[in-house]
C-alpha cells in the first residue's frame, strides 16, 4: 500500500470540496442569514486539512488498484465528515450523527433525510444539501482527475472504483480528458434544467436546489412533502430531467461526437427505457382508482417510476397508499436502478440484462448440451472478467443486504420499515415505505441503525467493494 | 427430445406412486374410515394412466440433460395431480386447486397448508398428506432408477436433476447403486426416529406421521398448532432428527463405508452445524425474555432455528411474536436451507460457502491484483462448471423470486405476508410471518397466487431450472 499517494488524493479532495463550499456559502450571505459562518468555517477547516495531506506531492505517484479504491472510500468519508460540518452547528436538535447521515445521503445521492420542517432550515444550508447531490452524482476523484495538472500512474483504477457500472469504457484515450467531457456534458444538462425549471416559474434559488436533486437523482428538495407541491408542469420537466440523469451518460459523449446511430443503438439505454415504459403502463393501471382521471394517473406513474427507478426519490404522490402490486413494482424498479455511466443508484441496468441473457444461455446449454454461443452486450462479446464481476457483485450486493436488514431489525421496527430502509439507502433511493416512506423520514432510527445505513449508502454509491476493503487488513499493509 | 422415454419415465413413477398409495389405503382401512375408497381410486387411476404410459418400453432408451430434466418436472407435477385426488373428494369445502396446492406442498416437503382444523380429517387422508413428505424428500426418480432393472443412458442426469444441491457426487460407481445406499440409509433414519418418538409415548400412527414430516423435512403435523403440543424431549428428538436430515446423506454413507475421517472432515456439514448454532445463539439472546427460563429459551431457540434452517417448519412457539431481529435472522435462515444431498431446501449451505469464498477471492484480486488461488470446497478445487453453475443459479433464484412476489402482490395482501409467502414456498419451508405464520395458513390466497405459489415449491424443490425448461418451445422441438 502506497499511503502516501492515497493521502494525497485525500487531501486533493478536501481542496475541492472547500472551494465548493464557497458557492453555498455566498448563497447565504446573500440571503443575509447568520449561518454563513459555519459554511465557511467548515471551508476553512477542509481547506487546511486538505492542505497538509496534499501540499507536497509524493516522490512516488505510482497506485495500483488497492490504492484507487482506498483513496476513493477515504474521500467519500472525509468528505462527508467536513461537509457535515454545517448543519451540525447551524441545526438545534440534530447530533453529529443526523447531520452526518444527512450529508452522506446527499453525496451518494440517496436522499434519505433525519430533517423535519425542512421549510424552516436556512437557505444556504439547504443549498449546500442539495448541492452534495450535484457533487456526489459525478463523483469527486474525476473531478480531481480533471484537474490534477499530471496524475501518473494507471488513472483508470480511480475512475473504476467510483464510477457505477460493471466496466468503464474510455470514451477518448486520456482519462483526463474523458473526466472533462463527462463534466462538461453534466454541467450542461444541469444548466438546461435551471433555466427550464425558471421559465415555469421558479426562482433561480429553487430552480437550482431541485436540479441538483434532480440531476444528481439525490432527491432533496426544498420543502418536507418534496415535489408534491409542484404543478404539473414542473413536475413533467423533473420527470424527463430524472430520466435523462439515469440514462449512460456515453450516449451523450456519442451525440456530442455526432456519433448518432451508436448512440441511438445503445442496448443499454434502450433496455433502460423499455423497463421504464413497462413498470409505468403496469403501476399505472394497477393504480388507475387512485386518481380521478386516467391521465392524472398516467402523470404520477410516470413521474414516480421514473424518481425510483433512477434512485432520485422526488415523490409527486404519497406511493405508500397504492396497492401492494404496485408498491413491489416500484420496490423491484429500485433494485434495478438506472443505467451503469449514469448519476443513479442501483444494481444497474446492463448488470441486470448480462444476467437475464446468462440465464438464458444457461437453459439452452441445458437443452442443447453441445451449443457453442458467446454473450453480447452492446453488439461485443462480455469479457470473461466482466462476467465473472457481475457474479460477485450479485453475490456481495445480496451478502451486504442481509447483514444490513439484520443490523437494522435490531431497532425492532415494523417488518417493511427494516426491509425497504435498507433497499432504499444501499440503492441511492432515500424513501422506502411505512415509516420512512414518501412523507416519513429516518429520524427514528438509532445511532446504531444509522451508521449502518450510512454505510450502506457508501456501499451502494462505491460498487461496494471499496467499502468493504478499507475494513479488512490486508488492505493496509505496506507494499510487498 | 425423445418424447417416448420421457412418458416411460412419468409413467414409471406413477405406477409407483399407486404402490405407495396402498399403505394410506390400508391406514385407513384399519381405522374404519369410509375415505378410503378414494385412496384406492387415486392409487388405480394412477396406476390406469401410469401402466398405459410405460407398458411398453421404448426401443431408443437413450436419454440426456434435456429429457433428463423434463422427466423430474413432469412426475412431479402429474404425481402431485393424482396424489392430490383423495383430499379433493374427502374434504368438504375444498376445490381442487386447494387439494393440488397441499399435495405439492407435500412431495415438495413445504408444509404450507390451505387446511384449517386438521384434526378432524380422516387419519387415512392425513397420513397420505404426510408421507408424500417422506416420498418427495429423497425423490421419487431416484427410486425409480433403484427399481428399474436395467436403465441405460446417463441416469446420472435424472438424479442430479432431482437431487438438491450444486453438484450430485456419485457415491459408487454405478447410479443404481447409490440410489439404493441412499433409500436405505433414508429407511433407517426413518424407522429410529418412529420408535424413538414411540418410547416417549406416541402411538405409531401420530409417530410415524411426525417422522414423515421430519426426515422429509415436510412439516405437516396431526393438529393445527403443530408441534406446540409435544412435551419437550418428543420436541428434543424431532430437533434432533430435523438436523439429522438437513445433513448431506453422503456423511451418513461414509460413516456406514466406516470412512470415519472424510465423515468428520465433511467442509459442508460442519459448516451447516457452525452456523445453525450461531443462529440458535443470536436468535435466544435476543428472545430470551419471551420465555420464562433461559432454558426453555434456549430449548426453542434449538427446535425453531432447525426447523427453519432445515426448512421442514414445524414450531414449538409462535415465533411470529418474537423481536423483529430473531424473526429477519429466523427469514435469513430460511434463504440458507440445509445441506446438498439432504431432504432440505433453501439455497444450500454449499452453495453459501462457496459464494462466501468468491466474494473473499475477489477482494483479495483487488488488493493483490497478480495473485493467483483456486477455490476450493471440500478439499477438492471447484470445476469451472460448478462455480458457473452456482452463479447462475442465484441469478436465476433471484428473478424466479422477484416475478413471484410481483404476481403474489396482485392479492393486495400486507407487505410481510406478500414477502414471505414466497420465501416460505420457494425455499420449501411452510410457515412465513402475519397472516402465514406458524399459527396461519394460505386458505386466503387466490387462485392465482395459489398456482404462482405452487409453481414456486415444484422450483425449489426441483432446484429450479426443470420447471422454467418445461415453459420453452424450444425443449419441445423433435431431436436435432
Amino acid at each position: 500500500m502506497n499511503r502516501r499517494v492515497v493521502a494525497y488524493f485525500v487531501g486533493s479532495v478536501l481542496r475541492i470540496e472547500a472551494a465548493l463550499m464557497i458557492l453555498p456559502t455566498i448563497v447565504s450571505l446573500l440571503y443575509r442569514e447568520e449561518e454563513w459562518i459555519y459554511i465557511a468555517v467548515a471551508a476553512a477547516l477542509s481547506f487546511l486539512i486538505g492542505w497538509l495531506m496534499s501540499f507536497r506531492k509524493p516522490k512516488n505517484m505510482s497506485f495500483y488498484t488497492r490504492e484507487g479504491i482506498t483513496a476513493v472510500a477515504l474521500s467519500w468519508i472525509m468528505m462527508s465528515v467536513f461537509g457535515a460540518i454545517p448543519m451540525w452547528h447551524a441545526v438545534s436538535h440534530i447530533g453529529f450523527t443526523d447531520a452526518l447521515f444527512e450529508t452522506i445521503s446527499g453525496f451518494t445521492t440517496t436522499g434519505a433525510s433525519i430533517l423535519t420542517e425542512v421549510e424552516s432550515l436556512p437557505k444556504g444550508l439547504l443549498f449546500w444539501r442539495s448541492f452534495t447531490h450535484w457533487v456526489g452524482g459525478m463523483g469527486v476523484l474525476v473531478f480531481v482527475l480533471a484537474l490534477l495538472p499530471e496524475a501518473s500512474g494507471d488513472n483508470i483504477y480511480l475512475m473504476r472504483a467510483e464510477s457505477p457500472g460493471p466496466s468503464v469504457g474510455k470514451l477518448v484515450p486520456r482519462v483526463k480528458q474523458t473526466a472533462k467531457i463527462l463534466y462538461l456534458i453534466y454541467l450542461g444538462i444541469t444548466v438546461t434544467e435551471i433555466i427550464a425549471l425558471m421559465v415555469t416559474g421558479m426562482s433561480l434559488y429553487e430552480a437550482a436546489v431541485i436540479t441538483f436533486g434532480t440531476v444528481g437523482t439525490g432527491g432533496f428538495a426544498v420543502t418536507d412533502n418534496g415535489c408534491m407541491a409542484y404543478n404539473s408542469i414542473q413536475q413533467g420537466v423533473i420527470t424527463f430531467f430524472m430520466i435523462v440523469c439515469g440514462a449512460n451518460f456515453n450516449v451523450y459523449f456519442l451525440l456530442v461526437a455526432k456519433r448518432f446511430k451508436d448512440a441511438f443503438t445503445s442496448e443499454e439505454v434502450i433496455s433502460y427505457l423499455s423497463i421504464y415504459a413497462a413498470i409505468v403502463i403496469a403501476v399505472t393501471i394497477n393504480m388507475r382508482n387512485m386518481f380521478p382521471t386516467i391521465g392524472e394517473a398516467i402523470h404520477h406513474g410516470l413521474f414516480n417510476v421514473a424518481s425510483v427507478m433512477t434512485t432520485t426519490g422526488f415523490a409527486s404522490a404519497d406511493f405508500d397508499t397504492w396497492p401492494m402490486f404496485s408498491k413491489v413494482l416500484l420496490l423491484a424498479a429500485m433494485f434495478i436502478g438506472g443505467c451503469a455511466g449514469s448519476t443513479a443508484g442501483g444494481i444497474k441496468v446492463s448488470r441486470i440484462v448480462i444476467g437475464f441473457k446468462t440465464i438464458r444461455k444457461e437453459l439452452e446449454l441445458l437443452v442443447h448440451p453441445r451449443s457453442v454461443k458467446i454473450l453480447k452486450f452492446e453488439g461485443k462479446p462480455i469479457e470473461h472478467a466482466v462476467l465473472r464481476g457481475i457474479n460477485v457483485y450479485f453475490l456481495t450486493y445480496i451478502t451486504i443486504f442481509v447483514v444490513s436488514l439484520l443490523l437494522v431489525a435490531l431497532d425492532g421496527k415494523d417488518f417493511a420499515t427494516t426491509v425497504t430502509s435498507v433497499i432504499a439507502t444501499f440503492n441511492n433511493i432515500g424513501p422506502g415505505i411505512e415509516m420512512v416512506g414518501p412523507v416519513g423520514n429516518y429520524s427514528q432510527f438509532s445511532a446504531f441503525a444509522k451508521y449502518v445505513l450510512m454505510f450502506d449508502m457508501l456501499a451502494g454509491r462505491l460498487e461496494l467493494f471499496p467499502m468493504l476493503l478499507i475494513f479488512m487488513p490486508m488492505t493496509w499493509r505496506r507494499q510487498r
